[in-house]
């Protein structure tokens, strides 16, 4: 080919397009594809490309009816009614548009549904481990950046920009997971985050490296690896007995969304005369005084100026979502869903939008952040036992009055309603939840202080919180790091708490997934919360076993987890002092029981009248007669 | 009479005795005596005698059924079952009890009931003023002190013993409280403390000056004037179309209480190996983790060592109690009832009382003192929307959960969880409880650092917290001498906090009741309370009106009551300066007025659009077309 055609084909494309501008297409169907035999026989496509709106649709495949058309305000899209008969079989079709005499179609599959393990739910017998896959390891250096992305830089020594992680890191390290006891993986979001740097502060471009920035609700990011590299991660977790956790954002995406950049309906986000924050006050939605005014500032206000903010009243997006998260639990073989900014959804869609789920994948869970302050806001936003005009189904939910409570009782010295008593107060007001099993216990979270910080630095404290998280009720989760001991604040910024994991990356000096690489320190961290997290995940008591508490007595704690065939025994001095506990108190639960072994020391104990408490320690100890 | 036959007198009495302590009779029947026409037909006496347990008994009354004698572990003791015909008529009968030759009779009246108001209740509509009635005013010098009671000194000058205040001293000031604004009394208990001084703290022995230490269930103490003057106390007070509250203690007596010297059964009281004070965590109640032994120590704790904690699961002594409480209802025409140390006592016997209560005097009120440091508790403790194992019946109670957010709301600056934030918070809870309207609301109360003194003396703050309680939702109520500005801790005793009301005892060099008395200071707290409950009382709109609350922004905090034909706009500015208020945010409840008269001042404002406040002050606005 010579040099002047070369030059001819961008004018022949040029020409091309324009005609396409005018001609009616279909570039693009979401959701991209659809199975059969799923319980819900209804389907709506989303179909988009130009004058995409004024074509007359049809369908001819056996089974699948097309039972409406309808065309958006935006001329460019259109969505299609569907119903699949349950006894479709798999195949393709086209989706044929037609305009006079203008024809467009799209093909179009509908997939046999997988029979491997997918929507089994994450349950108290979890140990949920919190990644931010572009800090954990980078396992595939081909994929850290790419040309044709809007950002296209990787660069590991800026704290905001992308550092190169990715599933393939993850998967390298599932083994160092396993050990810990992990056996569930939650990671920030992986779908795609195409956009630009974003002011996330007054000083401080950012990329969306945490991925909450979506930019497709159909593409895993390539930098993670992609659709087909997040399918295979699924299977792999699935091999070694492990659940996959997907980070929903219902409530806004990036300014660069391809459905912001092409809107199908003027209310498609919540607009408002001038930029309005949401208040972040959730007590208007529970408030029996609120106004309209509050409740709409805190779920139509936008999370940032370039977070346009979903207007999930819209019929057809709210649809649009729904079907997007069935079609990724199905498409990937997920297990459950950490829904982010739970508290700023219309409460209608959340709840039409968990049920779908739930009708889909009767095991599935879903925990929601809901960042609230206390147990009736909490309540609010979970299933829960109070009867008031909005009733949530949502079956679990992140823990942050136990989170807030058990920082609390760490930092604090005990008093009348200071220290543990924190702790064991939090866990009182239980019976607001329908299930307080189902709600997602933490330490932190990419959006706190990190654990280790937060108290002081002291690993006593630290081997006290992280007995209670996994001894208490609920479904334990664990941020990527502090079991190896990284810590930091969020000043000067929250990327110092998402700092790379030490020997996920290449030219890392230090490896903390390797015992060898850890300071001394370091391994009784690791191993203490290994040793645990492994008795734990062998203990049905401490997993499903109901728990009984007693007030908290001069800076000492003591509860109990038992079923049929298990007791055992936390006892948490928090005092300075060696502490010597009388049992008697505890008779109700200690009754027939005279030996004990103590979990973590393996030591044996052959009296119980009084217990040793070293000082700031949580002892744990499986009964025997 | 020569001076041998006096010397003989006590010999033959003594023999009498002799003989009498071996001879069974009646000495007292409690209830004292009851009613036809009740609706409830049973009832049950203790009938208390040397030997009483001992005897056959046998009544003879048309309409008058004896159904059962209970004799008493303590043979001074038998339980009488009546019922009582609604086809009984007023009289009096003789309760004979026989044993072999011994004979041993008792008179007992059935009264007609009376048909003057009471069970009235007190509702959101009142203002109840609490009185420590020692304390008030002094307005019978007769009944001061008397020889054969235990504690027979008045001593003004020492804060922990008797002040001589009186019944008569509060009737003597009724117009002074009704200026104010008053609508209802509710005092310390009136109930007798026959009793020594008890050893309050370990350096001070102090008198049951504030009531809380019965010594009899059926005597109004006669140093506030005996049962008789209560009654007409009772008459004046409706006469004036106010209301009573008598103050009700279930939990625990005085151990100079006669029947805590004389014992009917053994588990008449909660008894334990050593002495075991209540644990105060009323936590272990509601909490679904809770054991049995902390509920036990909790409720069957004692309060102070010389409080017996009465073992309300008895039925006698439930029985006992609820009986006085109707009793006293109906002989002294109470309206309301407040309960000290409501949740130490047994669940089950409380809601029974209630019941019985409600059962006699349907539009009673009733409204316990839970202290408490969340709503979760407080709602536990009242009828609320809460489905949990156990449902309360208990129609009110006393709000600590916005006495704690008011206090924290004046002490604390504007900030995201603070200052007036603290207010609205509390409120948004409201929706556990079923009706929080009918929960009692206070700035501080006898138990309490007063309130003028836990806002620093400042009376900006003093205006602002008042014009809350007396604009809010709820019943409010007012602790004796506030309004002309008493104040003082509890340091170094309770004692600071109960003072005695300048002008109510004879001495006195000011007098607080009487304009002239009061510096320009106190005439403006006193007048700024009296204008604004004053027109609390003529204003259905804040008594029973819908509050509408907002977002507090920027240190403002902004709330409407309205009904159909009237709207109020309360406007709080926390800010030490000025502020002027866009109103444009509160249009759902502004829409169609366009003028208003602020209530405080009687200003007239013709322009809504924005709200000139001053620095640290509440704006209250009648709203008009």
């Amino acid at each position: 080919m010579n040099r002047s055609v070369l030059l001819l084909i961008p004018l022949v494309l040029l020409v091309h397009f324009q005609t396409l501008a005018q001609t009616a297409s279909i570039q693009r169907v979401d959701p991209t594809n659809w199975w059969v035999g799923m319980k819900n026989t209804n389907l709506q496509l989303l179909v988009y490309g130009p004058k995409a709106g004024s074509l007359t649709y049809s369908i001819n495949y056996p089974g699948v009816k097309l039972l409406k058309t309808h065309p958006a305000e935006n001329p460019d899209f259109a969505f299609l009614d569907l119903t699949i008969s349950p006894t479709a079989k798999p195949g393709t079709f086209r989706i044929v548009g037609k305009n006079g005499s203008q024809t467009a179609s799209h093909s179009y599959e509908l997939k046999a549904r997988t029979s491997g393990p997918k929507g089994q739910g994450v349950s108290s017998a979890d140990f949920i481990y919190l990644i931010m896959p572009d800090r954990f390891a980078n396992g595939d250096p081909a994929n850290d950046a790419f040309a044709d992305m809007l950002d296209n830089k990787v660069d590991r020594s800026v704290p905001h920009l992308r550092h190169g992680g990715d599933l393939q890191g993850i998967t390298n390290h599932l083994d160092y997971l396993q050990e810990l006891g992990v056996t569930a993986i939650w990671m920030t979001p992986v779908l795609v985050n195409d956009e630009t740097l974003k002011q996330e502060a007054p000083d401080r471009m950012q990329a969306g490296y945490h991925g909450y920035h979506f930019t497709d609700h159909y593409q895993i990011d390539k930098r993670f690896g992609g659709n087909e590299v997040y399918r295979q991660f699924a299977q792999t977790l699935h091999q070694r007995g492990m659940k996959l956790v997907q980070d929903a954002v219902y409530n806004h995406v990036s300014d660069d969304h391809w459905l912001y950049k092409n809107q199908p309906f003027k209310d498609w986000f919540n607009q408002w005369p001038a930029y309005t924050g949401s208040s972040h006050k959730e007590q208007a939605l529970y408030d029996p005084y609120a106004s309209a005014i509050d409740r709409k500032v805190l779920l139509d206000g936008w999370f940032t100026p370039f977070l346009p903010d979903l207007n999930l009243r819209n019929p057809f997006l709210a649809t649009y979502l729904i079907q997007n998260a069935i079609w990724s639990t199905e498409a990937f073989s997920l297990d459950a869903w950490r829904v982010d900014t739970y508290k700023y959804n219309d409460l209608n869609f959340l709840n039409r939008c968990n049920q779908a789920l739930m009708t889909e994948f009767p095991n599935i869970h879903i925990f929601g952040e809901s960042w609230v302050g206390n147990p009736v806001a909490q309540a609010f936003f979970v299933k829960n036992r109070i009867d008031q005009p909005f009733k949530s189904n949502q079956p679990g939910g992140l823990d942050f009055v136990l989170y807030d409570a058990t920082n609390a009782a760490l930092r604090e010295d005990f008093g009348w309603d200071s220290g543990v008593n924190r702790f064991y107060q939090a866990l009182t007001t239980d019976g607001l939840y329908t299930d307080p099993q189902k709600l997602v216990t933490f330490l932190e979270n990419h959006d706190t202080d990190r654990y280790l910080s937060v108290i002081g630095d002291d690993l006593a404290k630290y081997k006290m919180g992280v007995t209670w998280l996994l001894t208490t009720r609920g479904i334990p989760s664990w941020y990527y790091g502090t079991e190896v001991l990284m810590k930091n604040t969020k000043n000067p910024s929250d990327a110092e708490v998402r700092r790379d994991f030490p020997g996920g990356f290449s030219g890392d000096r230090e490896n903390k997934f390797s015992d060898a690489g850890r300071t001394e320190r370091e391994k009784d961290a690791f191993n203490y919360v290994k040793k645990l997290a492994n008795y734990r995940k062998n203990t049905p008591a401490l997993q499903s076993g109901k728990l009984m508490q007693y007030v908290p007595q001069n800076g000492t704690y003591v509860y109990f987890r038992y079923n049929g065939s298990k007791t055992v025994l936390v006892a948490t001095n928090s005092l300075d002092r060696e502490v010597t506990l009388e049992t008697a108190r505890f008779s109700e639960r200690l009754s027939g029981f005279s030996k004990a072994r103590n979990v973590l020391t393996d030591e044996s104990i052959n009296n119980l009248t009084t217990l040793k408490l070293p000082a700031k320690t949580v002892v744990v100890l499986e009964l025997s007669r």
